[in-house]
C-alpha cells in the first residue's frame, strides 16, 4: 500500500479516502481538484537521502514510497524518468549565468515530461481492474498514455483536437491507440472525454481532473533535486498550460521539504505564450483566471482554459514567482539558440520555459547570478514543422566539390 | 592517454600507432578499414566486473577504458547510452519466446544508436584541434553529429541525400549546422564529403572511413552484456546499412571476450531490407559484397555501397550468424506490432531488426527457446510518414458523445 493519507479538495477542503474518490470532489464538480497527502512521518521512515544514494534504479520509481501506488506489480515496464539535467555550460559562458542547469525531460520514452503522468495512470487504472484508459490531449499526454497502455496491455480511447500535429496523431495510432479526431478544441475534446468516461466506465487520465498526475509529474523535481545534490535554485522556469507540470515541481519540491531534504522552496515562473497565457495573468494579477481562444505555435500549451488553474497559480503566487508571456518568435528563437548551442532539441512548448528565462533575464526580472533550472518538456521531433520554421532551410547542391566551394564562399 | 595499442588494416594487415594515421589505410586507400586494437593487459588493470558495478556514470562513458579517448575532458555533455534492455514480457509472451529483450537505442540524445559514435567523433575532433566537422549520412549519422557539435561548439558540414525525411534535416538545421542536400544518393555524399574533407582539412566522421566510429557503436553491445548480467544471448539481431552498427556489436562483445568478462560469442545476424540487402546476400553466399540500388523505405540502411562491408560480412561469418532480408510491409507491420504490444516506438531502419527476427522465427532459422537480443536503432518521430504508413489513420468526429457511442459500435 502507498503512503498517500488523504485527497483534499482544494476548493472546499473536504477530505477523502483515496478509496473513496476517483476523481474530483463529489460536492465540487469537476473543479474540485484533489490534492493528494501523504503520511511524511511513515514515509521518512523508509526513504532517506542515504537510501537514495544506494538505489541503482534510475527512473522516476526511485521515489516510491513518494507516489501514489498500492502494488507496485502494476508499474509498466518503459524506462520513465531520470532524465539529463544539464550545466549547459556553452549556454552559461554565453549568456554569462554560470548556474544555469537545464533539464531535458523530451528524453522519456514517448519523447515529453507527460510520460510520468502517464506511468501513474496505467498503475492506478490496474489497480482498479479497469480494462480501457481514455483521456483528452493536445497530444503529448495522449501519446504518452497509448505508449504506457500497449506496454502493458490496456486498451485506450484518446481525444485530440484535430489540429494536433502529425507526428503526435502517427504515434499514438502506432501504440495501437483508437484515436478520435475531434472537431473541436483542445477544451471540448477535454469535456468529451469526460463525459465518454462517465458513459462507458473507463479509467480517465485527464491532467488536473485525475488527482495523481500531479503525483506523476513531481517526479522532475524530485530527480532535479537529487541531481544538484539537495541544493535549491533560487527559480525554476516551467512552460504552462493546464498548470499541471508546474503544480507537479511545486509538489516535489514540498515532498522533499516536508521530508527536510531541503530548507526552502524554489521560485516557480510559469511561461505561456502570448497567444494564451490565462495562468500569465492570473498569476501577475489578483490570481483570477480569464479563459481565451488560444492563438499560438506551441500546442502543447495552447489552453484556453486552464483545468488545473487554481491550483497553478496558488503553487506560484505561494512561491514567490511570477508569470511571463513570450511570443511565438522568441519560441522558435529560443528553440534553435537551445538546438545550436547546447544540442538540445525542443518542441515549442519545450522551448517556451526557456524563451521566457531569457526575456527575464533582459527584462531584469531575474539577476545573472541567480541560480536558474529550465524545464524542456518535449522533444522537437513531435513537431517538425515548427523545427522548420525554426531551423531555417539547408542548401541544396550538385554531387560537385565545386558546388561546395561555393557555398564556403557564400557564407 | 586511451588503451589503444595500434590501427590494424583489415585488407593488408599493415599496422599504424594511432597517431600516426587519421582514417584508412596510406596503402589501400579508403577501402583499407582500419580496426582499433587496444592492449587488454593493460586496461584489465583499471577495469574489472566490480569497477562496473561500483560505477555511477550510466552513460556509454563507464566504459572509458575501452574507448578511444586520449584526452576525456574533451568529452561532450550530452548523455549518450545506458539506453533501456527491455525484458519484452508483453512480446514474450505473445510469441511464446521466452527469452526476448529489446535494446531501444531510440532513446539516445538525438534519437538514434548513431549518437555513440558521434559522441567519439567530436572527441577526436577536438584532440585534433579542429573546428570543423563533416559527414556524409543517410540522415541520423548527421543529426548526431551535428548535436553533438553543439554541445562542445564544433561547426559542421553536413551531406545528405536530398530525400532524408524531413524531420531529420529539421533536426540538422536546429543544431545549427550547414546542411548541404546533395542531388543524388548518400554514396554521392559521402564520396563528395572524403573530398571536401581532403580538400579543406575538416574532420570527417563517416562511418568506416574514420576507424573510431565502430569503437562508439559499440558501447551498445557492452551495455546489453552488462545489462543482461554478462549472460551472452543466442543471437543478436541488428537491421544493417554500412556495416557499422554490426561490426559494432561484435567488437563490443570480443572486446569483454578478451578481457574474460564473457565466455563466448553470440551469433550475429543482418537483417536488410529485401530492396537493399547486399550485406545479407554477402553473408548467405560467399562474401563477396555486390553493390545495389536501394529501394527501401528504411531510409537509414538504403546503402547500395556498404562501406564496412568487409568487416561487417567477416563478423557475420565468424560468428556463425546468418542475413535475413525483411518487405517494407514487414518493416511498416513490425513498427506497428513494437509499438502496439510494448510501447517502444522505432523508424524503419530500428524495426528492421526486429521484423527479421520474426521472419527468422517464423521461418525456423532460429527458435523459440533461443535466446534473443533485438536492437531498435532508431526513433520513429524521426521519419512521421513512415509511421503514418504503419499506424493507420485516425477517426474524427464531432465534439459529441453520440459520436463516440457510435465508433464503439462500429469497432
Amino acid at each position: 500500500m502507498s503512503y498517500v493519507k488523504k485527497l483534499k479538495c482544494l476548493l472546499c477542503g473536504s477530505e477523502y479516502n483515496p478509496d473513496e474518490v476517483t476523481y474530483t470532489c463529489p460536492k465540487c464538480g469537476n473543479d474540485g481538484i484533489l490534492e493528494v497527502i501523504y503520511d511524511y512521518e511513515e514515509i521518512k521512515k523508509h526513504f532517506s537521502k542515504e537510501s537514495l544514494q544506494s538505489n541503482k534504479d534510475y527512473s522516476m520509481w526511485r521515489y516510491l514510497p513518494l507516489l501514489p501506488v498500492n502494488d507496485p506489480s502494476k508499474i509498466g515496464p518503459l524506462k520513465v524518468g531520470w532524465t539529463p539535467l544539464y550545466e549547459a555550460k556553452r549556454i552559461r559562458e554565453d549568456l554569462d549565468v554560470p548556474y544555469l542547469w537545464i533539464k531535458d525531460d523530451g528524453r522519456n520514452p514517448t519523447a515529453s515530461l507527460k510520460d510520468r503522468a502517464s506511468a501513474i495512470a496505467i498503475v492506478k487504472a490496474q489497480e482498479l481492474g479497469k480494462k480501457v484508459v481514455t483521456c483528452a490531449s493536445t497530444g503529448n499526454a495522449a501519446s504518452s498514455l497509448a505508449g504506457a497502455s500497449a506496454s502493458v496491455g490496456l486498451k485506450n480511447y484518446i481525444f485530440v483536437p484535430r489540429t494536433a500535429p502529425k507526428a503526435k496523431i502517427a504515434q499514438l495510432l502506432v501504440f495501437g491507440a483508437t484515436v478520435l479526431t475531434v472537431k473541436g478544441s483542445y477544451d471540448e475534446a477535454f469535456d468529451l472525454s469526460i463525459k465518454a468516461t462517465e458513459k462507458f466506465g473507463w479509467y480517465n487520465r485527464n491532467t488536473a481532473f485525475n488527482p495523481y498526475m500531479v503525483e506523476g509529474k513531481k517526479t522532475v523535481a524530485l530527480e532535479i533535486i537529487e541531481q544538484m545534490n539537495f541544493e535549491v535554485p533560487d527559480y525554476v522556469f516551467v512552460s504552462v498550460g493546464d498548470g499541471c507540470i508546474i503544480s507537479g515541481v511545486a509538489k516535489g519540491y514540498r515532498d522533499m521539504l516536508s521530508l527536510g531534504f531541503i530548507d526552502k522552496m524554489p521560485k516557480l515562473v510559469a511561461v505561456q505564450a502570448e497567444g494564451c497565457k490565462p495562468i500569465v495573468d492570473a498569476v501577475n494579477g489578483d490570481g483570477t483566471v480569464k479563459f481565451v481562444k488560444p492563438d499560438t505555435i506551441a500546442d502543447s500549451i495552447a489552453v484556453g482554459i486552464p483545468r488545473n488553474r487554481v491550483m497553478a497559480v496558488r503553487d506560484v503566487k505561494e512561491s514567490g514567482g511570477f508569470g511571463i508571456a513570450v511570443s511565438d518568435e522568441e519560441i522558435l528563437s529560443a528553440i534553435k539558440y537551445l538546438g545550436s548551442t547546447q544540442g538540445i532539441f525542443a518542441e515549442p512548448a519545450g522551448a517556451t520555459g526557456f524563451a521566457g528565462m531569457l526575456k527575464a533575464l533582459k527584462e531584469g526580472k531575474i539577476s545573472k547570478n541567480d541560480k536558474i533550472v529550465v524545464i524542456v518538456t518535449g522533444n522537437g521531433l513531435k513537431d517538425v514543422e515548427s523545427a522548420q520554421k525554426a531551423g531555417g532551410t539547408p542548401i541544396e547542391i550538385e554531387p560537385r566539390i565545386e558546388d561546395v566551394e561555393r557555398v564556403l564562399k557564400e557564407k
